[in-house]
């Protein structure tokens, strides 16, 4: 019991120095100067608009949480289960609020910094970044740390009160992707489509009444939505490591062994990810190949650092090494499926250079060329699942696939960063090229931005294989935890099985479906306004008039907020109708979302970056260059994609580990 | 005894008088005048270009057919297998053969027809279907009813044997499918891409080097591809119901009647379609909807007349009537999903006319409209067939589920003559423009080619339910069928049926990257020679010189022939290698393909559809008409859905049934 204190105490101090450093981190960036007066107007519009989606977003997802907390409290056996999906949803909220005011206060500064010199833009973006990667470990690892002191006693109720801290922090999720990758494509595609395809002024033109919402939207989307579904995987990993740990695990490792293993290794993830911070030193070059060896030696030295870690906290504490071996696979398997999506997206290689070239022969073939690769991209990372399960599961039966996702996402402090880094510096090329702060910090900031794009691969492939397995672990949980289930009547071959893998399968089409159309319907209402102003607002495109940027907010705001309730309700409502009509079924359910969610996934992430670098690579000079007829058709798929890689892709990771956790938790009513 | 001779009798005999309609059909068409020497002429090409495919295509499945067949006698318990394996290879290529035969001989007499008369044009593409579609069940019915005749004693050995004839049409199916949807896509976007779009040259143009080469794709792709595929899944319900009616049904049939009775009711099919036939009587108007409906009525005739025999033989044969409410079911899917396909891909509806509004915005709304309407258009098709599969389940347990595949299936000699309609009048709208029959025969024929494309909709339902349910049926029968295979060894939650899911669906999405990425490539050829001859072949443009459309023919049945090898593979060694490393991943693999290739394939058919209306409308006048901007978006979209609805889509039918099938017969090795 004193060694089960002081571990646990090891745990949340783990979290608290994360949030300390986070702190820090923050005290430092908020020190940088700002910038001139336009810059930090700039700067300050795009907070603004940020912080009325982030107050607007939350009227509608405090009334959620009451009523999902009500019929929870009505229909749960355990009470306690409310106050922790209260806590999961209240500390997903917080960490996105955290990292996007963070990064909203960053992005003018990191424009500032890469004036000095290219590498000070490179330590405020990241360092931004790593403010939203420690608070979303953080503030995971003191709530989940918080819940297992208070229930230790009681393991098994431990166990199903803590998958509500995960519920609470999904729901959070599922609207937060959903309604930020609807708002910044919204934003985004409305932007270019009327603005450097009709008018052919360049992107984040100041004249452009939609540029202010695009930035706004990088935000939004990329960093508090990127936020909370990491946040939700985080946490969904070591939930259900403590979930199949009950009871203990068939390798002979005793319940509380098993149950604190996880909360270990996510605490040596935090210690790992802090000390490879001090890695990421870019020279005093502007190389960008040096720019990206300081990301790339964070990354890898905080995965090295982790699995050295790892080693011994598995000897000295379980005496045995599965469980380390099954970690490994699935850290191997991240990184597997991170490179293979650089391998895919990136204009270095075949494929994406495949697309441009097929850019040639107009608009048409560039999409069916890159939907294709989309499709293609498919096979290292699910081969990858399928080896790092077989794996797992070889080392460690049940108990492995929970803890590979763990170790997956171990070290998320660091790839968290590496990612939000993208869109600060996203932003901070936007306000470079509006505060008119001259070409050569454009370039520079271009060149943080293209840097940050390459990691950007790495991190998504955290995203989703972490996703992937995360929901298997969830899913095995709630498969061993509805009572009189037997695996006969689950298997692959009884109708109600079948039905609910076809209904499971279904749901990601119409998921993707329903977030792909709300992207276009905002990004046509976003096309009419800033054309409304084009041709009311005088002198607007020869840059003397101010544009009505407000309007455009409001309007992407709007889309993004009415357009979230139908996939977000759908993702909650319909496991747990299945689940009352077939416990059965509901399995069947779940284990189709997870197959055709990871492809759908993949494809609509990986054709999506394709697109985007093909169009980048023409933009080079390649293949006829700017303005020629291959450029107009890569920007075709570019436009394509937006909506695909960062609203529809993305928000199907949220989906199948939610439909698991609901599984998990409602499973006293099935 | 006495009985059973009486009845297998009577199957062959309606296979035989099936031969003998479509023989008399033949014989009316060939008598009816062919035109002038042009018209002929161009007939003649088509028909030579065709034929050249065929054969070229008949010498690496010649190789195939004797490299699976040594195999099967190497490895198979039983050595009747290979002659069956080969049977049904040969009746699936003679079924495509006569078929595509027929169909190029009728193409200029429906033209020549429709100008003396529309509804006579209308009548001759018709019958030229129905021949195929009579072709194809007679062969169907003769090969099946003769192996059972043959090994009626042995039942056990009967139902594995007769698995090996549905190995054979599986196996010519898929690469028919796969290298005619190849072909005809090829040259249709190489033919539009340079025709249409850059030299600004009407549809079918003869002074387009490709267009010749387009139609022959018609009758390739269209004609023997689906040929084939439909032979495969008419022969393939009634062979998993014989498979699983071994040892009688849970519903108490005795063995001999459950064999019996899908044989019989696709007996009473043909009779049913062949009856319907005399209500395909388009009246003196030239009203599209007459027209329309006269076709209509030969659908929902046979089926009605169907329902009606079906209740009777079944009352009397089996004395219970579940099978035939299972039966009912299958037949209500397969028109719900049809009707689900039109709603979804005509421009009377809302989802096509949103498309067509989104090209409004340019291309890549237009794609991502389509995009997101194709994968909500799974919703009815998914939705029919949980329903179909609960129902059929309901009624007559496993049994019921091949029994509603057959019933969906037994109007197949109908439902087939108005879809292999639709590519007879494409040619002859294509001949009456090339062969200068006049602006009037032009417009009859494309209003006869218009509803070909309304009735293929409900076709195209029919071939992709009817392929889910029979892949059940068959999948269900390979679970039975495996030795020591338990239930729970089937669990969705064991790790090696997880990742035979992923591995399952990971194979559509790879089969769809690589049928669509091989017409991206063809078209490219067609494309580069097209450009070739218009820029080296002196007044080729000014209609002075002739085009060399041999070498387009060339290139396209190059480019079908070497690019079906490897998706054709894929499809026949996967599921094998995967078998012999384990049978409950390979369970789980065909539960994956099913689940994601029914997703993919409704997806893709449908968005294709939709595309191709959505243009269709604004070439009607409506949104800026033809030459807008809007009209050139949705150009593009039509050229996207090509091999979206022509290629990937419907080989993917073939290859969940391909897969499902190679499983059940290679048990003996797992």
């Amino acid at each position: 019991m004193i060694d089960f204190i002081f571990e646990m105490w090891f745990v949340s101090l783990a979290g608290i120095i994360a949030l300390i450093f986070a702190g820090l981190l923050s005290i430092w960036l908020l020190r940088q100067p700002k910038g001139d007066e336009k810059v930090s107007d700039l700067s300050d519009r795009i907070y603004r608009g940020a912080m009325t989606f982030l107050d607007r977003e939350y009227k509608p997802l405090i009334i959620f949480v009451i009523i999902i907390a009500v019929v929870l409290y009505v229909t749960e056996i355990h009470d306690e289960a409310v106050l922790a999906f209260v806590s999961g949803a209240f500390c997903s909220a917080l960490a996105g609020n955290i990292g996007m005011r963070i990064a909203t206060k960053s992005n003018a500064r990191a424009a500032v910094g890469a004036k000095e010199e290219i590498g000070k833009g490179l330590k405020i973006g990241f360092s931004s970044g790593a403010v939203m990667g420690m608070t979303v470990v953080g503030l995971a690892l003191i709530g989940l740390s918080a819940i297992s002191h208070w229930l230790w006693a009681e393991p098994g109720k431990l166990a199903d009160v803590i998958v509500g801290f995960g519920f609470g922090a999904s729901s959070i999720a599922i609207f937060a992707r959903v309604a930020g990758g609807i708002y910044t494509k919204s934003a985004d595609m409305g932007a270019d489509l009327v603005g450097k395809v009709e008018e052919k002024i360049p992107e984040d033109d100041p004249r452009n009444p939609a540029v202010i919402a695009d930035n706004v939207g990088d935000n939004v989307g990329d960093v508090a939505g990127m936020g909370a579904d990491l946040f939700e995987s985080y946490a969904g990993s070591i939930i259900s490591a403590i979930a199949i740990g009950v009871g203990g695990t068939a390798i002979g490792i005793p319940e509380s062994d098993a149950m604190l293993y996880p909360l270990l290794l996510a605490s040596f993830g935090i210690f790992a990810s802090i000390i490879a911070t001090s890695l990421v030193r870019p020279g005093k070059g502007s190389d960008i190949g040096a720019l990206h060896n300081a990301l790339n030696r964070g990354v890898f030295g905080s995965a090295i650092l982790m699995i050295i870690f790892a080693y011994f906290l598995t000897d000295s504490f379980l005496g045995k090494l599965e469980p380390f071996y099954a970690m490994v696979s699935g850290l191997a398997a991240g990184i597997a499926i991170g490179l293979a999506s650089e391998y895919f997206t990136e204009s270095r290689f075949r494929p994406t250079r495949s697309i441009a070239k097929s850019s040639k022969t107009g608009p048409a073939t560039n999409i069916v060329s890159g939907f294709s690769i989309g499709m293609s991209s498919t096979l290292i990372p699910v081969i990858s699942i399928c080896i790092a399960i077989g794996l797992s599961w070889h080392f460690a039966n049940l108990y492995g696939i929970p803890i590979a996702a763990v170790g997956m996402l171990s070290t998320l402090g660091m790839t968290l960063a590496t990612d939000t880094y993208g869109p600060v510096n996203d932003n901070a090329a936007g306000i470079a090229e509006m505060g008119e702060m001259g070409s050569e910090v454009r370039t520079r900031a271009e060149k943080l931005d293209a840097v940050g794009n390459t990691t950007a691969a790495i991190g998504k492939g955290f995203a989703i294989g972490s996703a992937a397995l995360t929901a298997v672990a969830l899913f095995s949980a709630y498969i061993a935890s509805v009572p009189g289930l037997t695996t006969s009547q689950l298997s692959i071959n009884e109708p109600m099985v079948m039905i609910g893998l076809f209904i499971g399968g279904l749901l990601t089409f119409i998921f993707s479906a329903l977030t792909m159309s709300a992207v276009g319907r905002g990004a046509s209402s976003i096309v009419k306004e800033v054309r409304r102003q084009f041709k009311e607002i005088q002198g607007l495109l020869e840059g003397e008039a101010e544009p009505q940027s407000k309007r455009c907010v409001a309007i992407s705001t709007n889309t993004a907020l009415k357009n979230m309730i139908l996939p977000g309700g759908l993702a909650v409502v319909t496991p747990v109708l299945v689940g009352l009509w077939s416990a059965q079924a509901l399995g069947g359910l779940l284990a189709g979302a997870i197959v055709t969610g990871l492809l759908l996934a993949i494809t609509l992430a990986n054709a999506g970056g394709a697109w985007d670098n093909a169009k980048k690579y023409i933009e080079e000079g390649n293949l006829g260059g700017k303005g020629s007829d291959a450029h107009a058709a890569a920007v075709t798929g570019d436009t394509v994609g937006d909506p695909f890689k960062d609203t529809s892709g993305p928000s199907l990771n949220i989906l199948i580990k939610l439909m698991a956790m609901i599984s998990l938790l409602f499973v006293p009513l099935f």
